[in-house]
């Protein structure tokens, strides 16, 4: 079986440049399992990018090509990067998108794209997603030596989530991402929780106790979890968290331990 | 060939959650063929997604295992459940997901899911389309026996749709499901209209007889047909009957029959 | 390796239409590989979805088969064609969403489809994407000669992008389409531009000479470039220049060239 190769862009669905992507692969290897991972990371978001990628990649196989591309600069002096990291690969620009992939890697290596017989001829100087990264993927799903895309990287660009602040009985951080439910997740990873939590605050909301799964509080009801991604989640059962309290993206949250 | 597994969810695509679950499946069974039914169910609307499912499911052969997620009550005491019917398999949540396709089924077999070796080890509380659901499908994919999914449920939940009142020369139904036309499905089943229909009426509009197809009536003008799921829909000719009439789910539709 | 089938519709993702054409086209077929280019297209927006799958098709191989669905008008007069063009097939409704691909081709053939040994018994009216169109494409796909299909037609009907006005210094085009990053493509063509340009003006917005890529000026500035479809583009560095403009489809595009 062929390796998958996934895709993440912020690309949208309606514009056919996916199917554009699509094509180039399936044009040097007709038997790519291709996935989406989406093509809704909102335009120029390097770190939603960053952070659908990292929920995902575990899910994937040794040998299974990301490709992403959220790419403010394409057509600029930012490299296009091949990373390898647990043995998945990562193909994408370098300003980032890698870079919570490779903050929690034991071993990567990166190398820079330079070898033009692996991309298409003449790039688009706006396309590379089509015209330089699909086809790169492709030769590496078709055998394609790692070694041979360019000279190793050094110094890939990383994109740093702010941490949240210790203080003494307390955690304060901050939402980073909204999922579709309108559920906040923070950058409170659920390491960061050792001591019982006593209550989670943000804004005018006080939520009592950590809880497992939503059904565990009453309909419209504000609940904090750790999710899926291990990381500290405002909720509501069966409602839009973000719509109900009004809570966007850099909303600060407070965690308070119990006394001892 | 390998059996097809489809995917129905209320996830959005913007996340990564149903990559997530694709990955899980491509890692059991690697030359699975994946189709996307939708990710675009309302949040939380389990009759929705049993419309939709029950709108596809005709169309895919035996052996086929449609996997849903549209599961409010994920992590609680709500089962997870396997639905054989006519030689299809349906995973999810019991909570009625699966009710239009029993229905109409003339014989089908529920199991719950406890079967552990079939799921991902420490399932996510909150995640279980990831973790339980995906995993038993592909399995099923790759050969597993439906009877060693756990144990038969004789009693699967239903979920019912209301059904049209019948009056003496005239039956009253309602609005359950819009698509993204704009047009307006009614619970009035083809069958339920033996008798030459007269006029349509929803609110203040009023549709002479039936149409066949949507250009039969000048543009931006209603009419109603039987639908390609069977019902009774009122639409409008290249134009959008919901923004038009500004009707919602539920709104009110009754059909007078012809006097004999 | 079976040839490719790509879908264009602008059916949605929400409803399960696209679900049950692929459904379909497995059955008929069950190693396709079916690519989805778009679901997305403005609802019955032939000239889009033209402009969408000409984008596409240049990526594709010989072989592949293109199912386009904008179809206003199913299940009256207008004919189903398949239309073969530079060694690819695209199978829709005769409405003109070809006709870009057939201006550029240098050879091409339009069969009108009649063979019902071809589609599903008893298409219903309103859904010919899913009982003439899919079955026809993964009959081909599975080897069914084009001849088989039915008849040549001889007069495709055919849909124009109108062409810009060519002044004594100038060109004025216009805005034919926006995409998902409010980027304004006009009607005109890189090859109508063989002197230097000296600005791009649209309403207000004033734009000095051509760029390559977006980066080459401060965000949030407007620039003009030829985009990857080969057309003018106006747009905004990291920005949504329809949004920033106020700018529609129709909105007037002045080209001023160089006095030499």
């Amino acid at each position: 079986v062929s390796p998958v190769i996934t895709l993440t862009t912020d690309f949208g669905t309606s514009d056919g440049y996916v199917a554009q992507m699509k094509g180039v692969i399936l044009s040097i290897k007709p038997d790519a399992t291709i996935v989406d991972v989406t093509h809704e990371i909102e335009p120029f978001s390097i770190l939603d990018g960053a952070l659908v990628l990292k929920g995902v990649s575990r899910f994937y196989g040794q040998g299974t090509i990301h490709v992403a591309v959220v790419d403010p600069g394409v057509g600029g002096s930012r490299r296009g990067i091949v990373t390898m990291a647990e043995g998945q690969f990562y193909v994408g620009p370098d300003n980032g998108l890698f870079s919570l992939i490779l903050a929690s890697a034991t071993s990567s290596e990166a190398r820079e794209i330079r070898n033009a017989e692996l991309t298409l001829p003449d790039p688009h100087p706006t396309f590379h997603g089509r015209d330089v990264l699909a086809p790169v993927a492709a030769h590496l799903a078709a055998g394609a030596s790692f070694k041979v895309v360019g000279p190793v990287v050094e110094d890939p660009v990383t994109l740093a989530i702010d941490q949240p602040k210790r203080l003494e009985h307390s955690l304060e951080g901050e939402v980073i991402y909204i999922d579709r439910f309108g559920n906040l997740t923070t950058n409170i990873e659920a390491g960061m929780l050792p001591e019982p939590v006593d209550t989670v605050e943000m804004g005018k909301v006080r939520i009592r106790g950590l809880s497992t799964f939503f059904d565990q509080v009453p309909d419209k009801e504000a609940l904090a979890l750790i999710n899926s991604f291990g990381f500290l989640e405002i909720a509501v059962n069966r409602g839009n968290a973000s719509r109900q309290f009004g809570m966007e993206r850099g909303a600060r949250v407070r965690v308070h331990f119990k006394a001892r």
